[in-house]
């Protein structure tokens, strides 16, 4: 029975805290989180469990084998390497942290010490991403040389990070685990409705090595909540809509196959459209399931799916796209200042 | 009664000559189309319409007032300005030729003969359009600060036009009809399935000077149809869906107004989620409409809504697209080479 | 190349008449209508086509082979004996008549002067009954147990039949198609919003032989469409949801098998769920492939699908229907003069 | 702080243990399962709560104030009965129970012994239907001539109820608190595909004296879930789709109405459809909020909603139903009995 730790009781934290309590084999030992209401209530439901207000000192209790990390980004780092240096194992919630050097670092400790560094990327865990990578790696799907995420909602605004912090690692980490590599060109554009330079909508396009485009549709500020991601190879094509509670994940029999046209330099295309079938997937939770890994992988069972190597390969990917995404914005902002005045509607 | 002729008997031909047949006030008298057995097959049904097979020969025919144009793109130009220089308004399909400069000259020359020259941008006529520049225009949506269009499909590869000016004329005409201006910045990305420098897949985002932004994900590859548009104002968003037979337009009173955060650098928005509402739409034809406006405009009965010189906006943002879009293309090729060997699926 | 004339050019006959002219090896010759304005313009655009006021005129026209019947139910009789009895092949709008017993001298006297005799039931002709009628001959769906049919909608009253002799004609030809045979037992239940004794909506089912429930629901009042046939077997279950543009038939990989409970005088089922497939169905025009059929049927090269026979059994179930509706009516009628007052909504 | 104790851990139970535990103002003190195996684990994780194997022993505590009955339904009457003659409030899951006569004991000796009974019809308490009540009661919908429900779905079978008794309680409940009143005549039919005499699928036709129809579509054989009630106005319909996530509740504003046609003797309707609006509806637990409700009748502070008076009528309808349900099946099977054969197909 394997003792953890839980950082922060947030709106993921309390995910994270039923999931753990539900795992029969983890026993929850103690929890930090920064307010004191938030501790006197677990007091009176769950007195047994250690409480803290400050998580390091949840990191130095010797009596955890294991912490999950759920406090606000900008402190991820340094939680999870004082973790590392105290011995324990650690689940961070992604991203893993906001700067590749620091995501280098934590893995290195980790290899040092001989302890599980996981990154929390729940989707891995996923029964529709599970059925999309054995598409993927069987070759079901041909060549795939597309994948079209749209994620967007209204309401979900996060103080500590911008919409590509918040919602690309959730597909960064899916292509990684479908497709593996890290993209080689990076194109970004985005939209700040709120705070100057804290992009609210972000549109980014991937290219991949194997000759695979990625295109990313992030929003805070669409009325219409959208969680789809097509994935598009020459002999069939996957449209996971994770909104649909019937049929989450279509296939679709549309192949493609090219001929040359005689009388052009052109070549146009013979579409093969046949039935769609969508696969039966298992309802497991995907969270309940990385806490079961996590505590496998904490005692040599299982090889880490969502590593810190992928966290850190996320995190490198946000941090390139952040770049691009900057000086988008800044040329946005260099053309607006230049036109004399703005362009009125009649 | 005014007598036309129309150039090109293809997919669009076909539903101009259709249209163009079904209006009372108006003589469709002649009908060119290269191919011998269209016209063969229109003798039968229709023997009393002149036929031509060279499009020239119609446009110099004497006894016709305007000519509607809908032959490939790449021979716009020269059809369009030979009918103007022979005295006769003109209507062409879109997007209205392949060149700035081009565009520019047919309405110089328009304006010089005094002759009608309108663009066929279809959906400017549609109801759900006509009501979307109204929620516009009457500041119903507030401040309108994005635009997010998804036009996919598969299996319309056309021979002479990439994905991007088949397509996107579309969005830049509706764009400009409800918001006017031109982007004062463009982004672009795309892939090539079928032909290299060929776009059949592009991402492009447009700066507006009114501080919007306009992005649209263009396809010929998805295995399922969207026709979907997300107007997002600071007082109210639509969404305009156009595979929707029952509700294709519905306003979200969802407006957003942000307050500064105390303990933070940073602006939290509030979100008022409202009621949605889905307002009856006129089921007027579309196409019908802009053939009677075009016989009304030729009569100088109503003002242009869809003119050449909206075209030449169009064209030459299409014309700016292209140039950054070449540039990703290129930039992709580049970093694509420099890779030592494509990274495998494991 | 045979001949036929056209009675009708209403709502249905409109239709008719664009699929008969479609058809190349059909001469659509002459044409009834009772208003004089519909065969004026109709002269304007089909010179040669010759025109009736009376539809038993046309009729009685030597020079016609076949005569195509849609003009309003109470006349389709008195129309279809008339052109039997002068020699000519016959296609009857549905329902065949409004009398079983009239419809059985129909059969009587096309079989007596060995002509043909067809019901026009269109949706046999649909590629997804089709589909279904493949599923449930080849064994794929098992024993079929439930034929669930929901058809509403609004805004289509016929002033010459009420909703079950309206609507119901499309699903009992198409389970007299899938399934042969008649009810062997009727419930109907109704309501009449607009005029007493006439329903606008009809609850109806029929009981089968094979152990088969049918029901259908059926109203003009809705204010959303729907036309949706559910087909449950014991190996699958099928669902065609006929406004479905993408995937309008699917079929559920959902068995049930049974298993006794110890501890109960029950069989508690055993439900296995599966993956859900939706075929590809060719693009006919079921109006377009009933008319050439029936011009095979005439010519002898095929045998009817949709004969008198089956027109017959259909009109002797819509007898039985109306009778149970009728007594239905009249006991709410009754329940309804015996209450003392009406309850009030607090 | 109410002392209540909770009779049944089942599929219901684990729900109102959750409900009744997260309700601050009361104290949840006693369980009771016929299962040991489900109380052991409840020792574990919720010490403090007395456990009992016997329901009636958990009903004689007397450090009980009230008891939620949550038990096979066979057994609501005599638990029931005995809380209440042991000074205990009630609560019991839908339906009250098996019998009208012992519905009415039970109310009778709740208004005998002045204590709270109810009857968890949890709909009662659905945002969705506070609206509808408020549209039927404000008049907005005009008069309402239709409730058309349609609740489907695979793999909820009941040992111990048929699906007439599982799920038309649902729809009873609501129509009772739309519209109150109880039917005047009522047809029903079902089909039994698993134990002989039990229906798995019902539909029925219920009258109402304030000319409304009501039809229930019931099944527990369905491969699609379906949760539909569509509620059809003079002046307005509306449609309650519960497995939507985005709009659940739309109201459309299409009148009827009619006008006499001059030449027959017939009323023909005019339509008027205008626009869908889909209102914010709050985001209510409706068990939680049912439980306060609960707590706050037994204080005497609200008046019962969902009384054991409207659980009464709906155990009385249900029992008319089932009877006339009963008929149909006899009807059938002796029609079934008198065929020499059944009819294959082809």
């Amino acid at each position: 029975m394997i003792k953890i730790g839980l950082c922060g009781l947030g709106y993921w934290g309390k995910n994270l805290f039923r999931a753990l309590s539900g795992n029969p084999a983890i026993q929850l030992v103690a929890v930090a989180d920064a307010k004191a209401d938030v501790l006197d209530r677990l007091a009176l439901t769950h007195p047994a469990i250690r409480r803290y207000t400050d998580a390091m000192d949840l990191i130095a209790d010797p009596d955890i084998d294991a912490v999950c990390i759920a406090t606000p980004v900008a402190s991820h780092y340094a939680q999870a390497k004082a973790a590392l240096d105290n011995g324990k194992h650690v689940m961070v919630e992604k991203p893993l942290c906001t700067d590749s050097a620091e995501a280098e670092d934590l893995n290195a400790r980790a290899k040092l010490y001989g302890l599980t560094l996981m990154t929390d990327h729940t989707y891995l865990f996923h029964p529709a991403v599970t059925k999309l990578r054995e598409l993927v790696r069987s070759g079901e799907l041909g060549h795939v040389s597309y994948f079209d995420s749209q994620r967007i909602n209204l309401g979900l605004f996060q103080p500590d990070v911008n919409v590509l912090w918040d919602l690309a690692p959730h597909d960064l980490s899916i292509i990684d685990y479908l497709f593996n590599g890290e993209p080689i060109h990076i194109e970004a554009s985005g939209y700040c409705h709120v705070n100057a330079g804290f992009p609210d909508i972000a549109y980014l396009t991937f290219h991949y090595p194997n000759a695979m485009v990625a295109h990313l549709n992030l929003s805070w500020m669409s009325p219409v909540k959208v969680r789809r991601i097509a994935v598009g190879g020459s002999d069939k094509m996957a449209v996971w809509d994770d909104l649909d509670r019937n049929e989450p994940l279509k296939i679709y029999d549309s192949g493609i196959t090219t001929h040359p046209r005689q009388d052009r330099d052109i070549i146009l295309p013979n579409y093969r459209i046949g039935s769609v079938t969508s696969p039966r997937l298992p309802e497991n939770e995907p969270l309940a399931d990385i806490i079961e890994h996590f505590r496998r992988v904490v005692l040599g069972e299982e090889i880490a799916r969502s590593d810190g190597r992928l966290g850190a390969r996320v995190v490198r990917t946000l941090e390139r796209a952040q770049v691009i995404l900057d000086q988008s914005l800044k040329q946005v902002r260099t053309a607006m200042s230049e036109i004399p005045l703005s362009i009125e509607a009649a």
